[in-house]
């Protein structure tokens, strides 16, 4: 989890074995050039978020094989001395081009690039799939959370039931970058700078004589952050009535706490809800804050909003910080080129399956935006030698349906290239923001989509279009 | 991921505030019972199987705030001087009691028993549930595959796909505890001595001029474990017939090898395997190996095999890692006794929802199993201080319906108490065994479940009984 330590064998074993292959054919110093990039968003949704690039970037800089990896590898009786010898002093020469983090993402683009001698570019795929599967799987569910709650805050409380620890600590970074505000995950404050938050459990309630004298220790402590759980005993006839009995005691000592409420963790949300903020209004508490967390998701927000629900304060931990419903998100890394003296030889992967044959050649994204809107209009993937600008129109195709065009003129459009370079020559060029800064990031990116492209189901999807030479490429090879 | 790191602060803030609140109101060292259990089976199973003991002991053992954790701690402005300098000497002094990694847990047992200050019984929670869930959750997933696979190998693949770094290692020998050979991760081959497998990737095919000259190259370099993978272009047309004759291309060098056929990676696996094994058996090479690697799971691998697909070699990745399907383990801990003097006080936690009310007291499990089947009969909770014995008559109820009734006569059947001590006042006494002994452990335990209650779905479920004594503290409780 702390990228620091070595994960330099946080790979496939096949990996070591077409890596020693390479270097018995005197093919480990090919130049290659590999995608990452994925077939289809999570949750049946019209985006993706891309997040992992900064343990991406610790992964890369700490690679090295220790003497106690070498000793591992010497004793499975697989590989030659010379091999051996040759890992002993690996480390990563190439270039990485990536989208940065927080960055909207659609299907079957190169979201990032290795190019780099195969022998290294082999290597890595699997750690990388791994870092970048994994959080932009957690931030692109988060995005949906986040859009189901509106303007109301978001905590993520998912540590107990994440997939391990890292799963807990950078799943909540994850999580912040696409959108919640905050997390239960001390580790993960820590390292990520993400404000903390959490009040109390059941065994604080049940730990005291009665549930109101628990209330009246904890408000004592915690004036200014004092959300009590109310639903240790029963919701309605215990925990709000103490609740509300302790937030009068308070008043009348004087003390305006500066954010205070309630906890709901079981029962009809949208039921319990609406009579506790009734309850706690005519007490005179109206700015009593109600928090919820129980099992919510995306849906059950939207349902429980569209409800009429009084919850302005969302816990949400198993189903964003596994990613229920779609735990993988299903990046790949495929080879697209081979560089041959100055040129790269395009390669393709054929399959049955249309959808799985890739783009080859060594490629780059644009982003076009409407000048006005600002919303994306659509992506084009080009070939790296490409050159499209704002002041010459753009002519885009559908790929599945070539007759479907739409020309841009100048004038009506902007152009973004997606990929930035990270690392030149094994060195980073890149320095990653603060998780917050990537966040807002994230934000800015979201403005970018259409409200139809947002929506949890069935979403406008964004046309991905190839450019016409990408294409025309592609076909001559399949021929 | 690697346990030896520092998570203390792998927790929920809120066990931070309430430990300050159990501080500032002289309640830190009380003694308290914590039972860690789940309230139902992953993929509507009849149950699961327990796994991660060995790295919560590595986390128990390692528990100390760092000068860096205080000074972040510190930082937040929640937390007093006098409590900040308490937790400088944190360490755990507590009791736990434990299955052994490797036995079929269910529902609503104590899994695991903590015993200690609350102050210190409460910083646990979370770290313990998040690697128990996890690897509890995989473990009981390779379960189902493993069945599904039959008497056939079955390797973890999913590293790629799995949530972040330690999903994959962790997840990896959660997966070998329950029932995988083996695992592409080479890390995790090295932490946890499991053998790691693998072959080559489509990238070595497409990185030759031709897939017969890179099957010759992989041949060359691994003959006695040369499994191709035939699908880069056109599995029937050209990778199957490129793998055969690359076959008899060794025969004729007079090579032997010890393993070697093919690997089906996209297609439709029933087909393609049988097609496969009719052209390797007509060029005389029966015993080549069949293996598939392909969006498999439990269900996939039962359907394949009915359908007669003649694949003996399975690599489950995705599915297998990420739990598909159901990817969170419900455990959950919950306050059960507070000590006063010698004796314990029972707690129990009400809900609205029957199904959450919490078993009450300080407790232990016995398992019955039939004296002749050896298969076990039903589980009982009794109160710590409740003996049963072998020599004695039992009667089991069921605990929903207490008309059900069930009486074992001595001589039938077995009993085996399931907790076993593994921390005694905050020194460990239990040493974690070898993965593969774990693995061992756990066929064992499969083999005392009846077939009926194996099956992939709607299976038979088994009744978990409570002692008379447990059942009527409860209902006075709940009165």
């Amino acid at each position: 989890m702390d990228m620091n330590y070595d994960l330099t064998l946080l790979t496939d074993f096949y990996q070591l074995t077409m890596m020693q292959g390479y270097f018995k054919n005197n093919k480990a110093d090919q130049i290659v050039v590999f995608d990452l990039f994925f077939r289809s968003n999570p949750h049946e949704g019209s985006f993706s978020v891309a997040a992992g690039l900064q343990q991406i970037i610790e992964y890369i800089n700490s690679l090295c094989f220790s003497s106690e990896d070498i000793d591992y590898l010497k004793s499975l009786n697989v590989f030659s001395p010379d091999f051996i010898d040759y890992l002993k002093n690996f480390r990563f020469e190439g270039d990485i081009y990536s989208v940065e983090e927080g960055t909207i993402i659609f299907p079957n683009e190169p979201i990032l690039k290795v190019i780099a001698p195969i022998f290294q570019a082999q290597l890595i795929e699997t750690a990388l799939l791994n870092i970048f599967n994994h959080q932009s799987l957690i931030a692109t569910k988060a995005s949906r959370v986040k859009w189901a709650a509106g303007s109301d805050a978001v905590l993520e409380f998912g540590l107990r039931r994440a997939q391990g620890p890292d799963a807990g600590v950078l799943g909540a970074r994850a999580a912040v970058i696409g959108g919640c505000d905050a997390t239960s995950n001390v580790l993960a404050g820590k390292k990520f700078k993400i404000p903390v938050k959490g009040t109390h459990a059941h065994s604080w309630v049940m730990s005291f004589d009665s549930e109101i004298e628990s209330f009246r220790k904890y408000a004592e402590l915690y004036p200014d952050a004092c959300l009590l759980l109310v639903d240790t005993y029963d919701t309605l006839r215990s925990g709000v009535p103490n609740a509300i009995k302790v937030f009068q005691e308070l008043k009348e000592k004087g003390i305006n706490s500066k954010s205070y409420g309630i906890r709901l963790d079981s029962g009809d949300l949208s039921y319990l809800s609406k009579t506790a903020r009734k309850m706690l209004d005519e007490a005179g508490f109206k700015d009593a804050i109600i928090s919820a967390s129980s099992d919510l998701d995306e849906y059950l927000i939207r349902d429980l909003k569209l409800q009429g629900s009084q919850i302005t304060l969302w816990g949400v931990g198993t189903h964003l910080i596994t990613s229920k419903g779609c735990p993988s998100f299903g990046g790949v890394y495929k080879l697209a080129a081979i560089k041959s003296g100055d040129e790269y030889i395009s390669k393709i992967k054929i399959s049955e399956n249309p959808d799985k044959v890739t783009n080859p050649g060594n490629k780059k994204i644009y982003r076009i935006y409407g000048k006005e809107s600002g919303k994306i209009i659509a992506d084009l993937i080009a070939l790296e030698h490409e050159v499209y600008a704002e002041s010459s129109p753009i002519v885009l195709f559908d790929p599945q349906n070539t007759w479907k065009k739409k020309k841009l003129e100048p004038g009506t459009f902007t152009l973004r290239s997606l990929l930035i370079p990270i690392f030149i020559n094994g060195k980073c060029v890149y320095k990653s923001p603060e998780t917050f800064d990537i966040k807002a990031n994230c934000e800015k990116e979201l403005s970018t989509l259409w409200d139809e492209s947002r929506r949890l189901v069935n979403p406008q999807t964004v046309i991905i279009n190839l450019s016409k030479e990408l294409y025309d490429l592609k076909h001559q090879m399949l021929e």
